[in-house]
């Protein structure tokens, strides 16, 4: 994982150390920045198509997806590529080429982190 | 589709009964109908200024807020109230009016179930 803007995003490193993006929404008032970056993410998800290729990588065996087990969702294979993009640039996804395919996997500390964001059992 | 894990993880109506939106999404394929829907409530949070108004009335002792402890954002009152009718839309806040203020609630049961769609220790 290379991709300069994951670097950004990410709640917990892979050795599990947490970084302080971002709060759970119960915890106390957002920082504009905490906000920005927090807002990204989900919309990142906010659109269905782009909603439906994350499923897809999310629930394929093993958690990983060859972009050509997922592209069939009824959109352009252009349109495709933009939302993976998307996807990626927003840390969600992480991308590997090997051979003719680049296979996508969920980044599952970001994934994790925006739902502890909605835990609302931290409510002070 | 008839996912029967989408059963498992119901959003709940102020009276408790189940309404079956929407499955964690390591669970399967979205249906587009599913899709649609939970997109639109990552849409509701994927603005800055939202993000807050909603982290302030979450984080607000007692779980409620009138918009005149939230309001002050750094944007316009009309901007203010467009952003919590948003977030009334997609029914992330609860909203009742008490003489001369609106009071807002978050929806925990909305709001636990977005968190619930991005747990991963659901993966298949």
């Amino acid at each position: 994982m290379s991709n300069p803007s994951v670097r950004e995003l990410p709640l917990l490193e892979p050795d599990g150390a947490a970084v302080p993006c971002c709060p759970p929404l119960t915890a106390g008032e957002l920082s504009p920045e905490d906000a920005d970056r927090m807002a990204a993410m989900f919309k990142a998800l906010s659109d269905p198509v782009r909603l439906r290729l994350f499923s897809r990588v999310a629930s394929h065996p093993g958690g990983e997806a060859c972009v050509c087990d997922i592209a069939d969702v009824g959109v352009s294979q252009p349109t495709v590529s933009h939302h993976l993009k998307r996807l990626r640039e927003a840390g969600l996804l992480t991308a590997e080429r090997r051979g003719t395919w680049v296979y996508y996997r969920v980044a599952p500390s970001v994934v994790a982190a925006m739902s502890a964001m909605l835990d609302l059992r931290s409510r002070p």
